[in-house]
């Protein structure tokens, strides 16, 4: 197998098809993973979660890694690697652009939104029941690419 | 979509039969996470890297998570996340227990291995083309199962 490296163009191809990805965070010296769904635009990541670990955490250190990947087989894959920043786009006036873009991305890519997610997400419902609507503006941006 | 814990046999069931996850390390405020192969065993995960900027990591900060899933579709899934600790399994004499312990796990797990790697890992060859042997000592281990 053959390591190579993605260019900037080709890492931003794999983020803006793949909306699976996993996201780090940090607390202290104690990092923590999980998997995401995410829409890219423009240099960031848009996602929404329910308030939990995750959620706490970026909000006290914004610092956040993340990875994607397609697998095709063992030898034959993509993964990208970024540094990012959190930010919350939080449900008040002066967030109202982002937050529009956000549920545009988010329907425009709904394929793995569920209805009724997408609707308390972006709706006006009950705030205790919104999940958080944040996007990770990403930094340094690396990729590789296995291949027979 | 139903999501449930997974209980710790069920969260090390999964971790027994998912050879790709992904590993999340420290370094000040600022997390890195990158997809690894591993072998679960009593506890521990054993996998193996060249040296770059996550065995570097490490090295300063052990503190590390894992993540690691089977994923169906978008409602059919499970998925682990766990606490760890980094550990450097040298080509020693006081390690040689420990690394024929590896050996022999990854071996049994050959499927995702090249046997050039595993030879140059494992083998008696030069000691600068050897990555570098550990294992995470998992500590907390949660899981979630998505499900209809």
């Amino acid at each position: 197998m053959k390591i190579t490296e993605l260019n900037e163009e080709e890492c931003i191809e794999l983020l803006a098809h793949a909306h699976l990805g996993r996201l780090a965070c940090t607390q202290g010296l104690q990092p923590y993973v999980t998997p995401f769904y995410f829409v890219y635009d423009n240099h960031s990541l848009y996602s929404f979660s329910t308030v939990g670990q995750k959620i706490q955490w970026m909000r006290v250190n914004p610092l956040v890694s993340v990875q994607t990947d397609q697998i095709v087989n063992q030898e034959q894959w993509q993964s990208v690697v970024a540094f990012g920043r959190y930010e919350e786009l939080p449900d008040t006036p002066n967030w109202a652009v982002e937050r529009e873009t956000a549920a545009a991305l988010f329907q425009r890519n709904a394929v793995w939104w569920e209805p009724g997610i997408a609707k308390t997400t972006l709706g006006t419902g009950e705030r205790s029941m919104l999940p958080v609507v944040f996007r990770i503006h990403l930094s340094q941006i690396t990729g590789r690419r296995g291949d027979r």
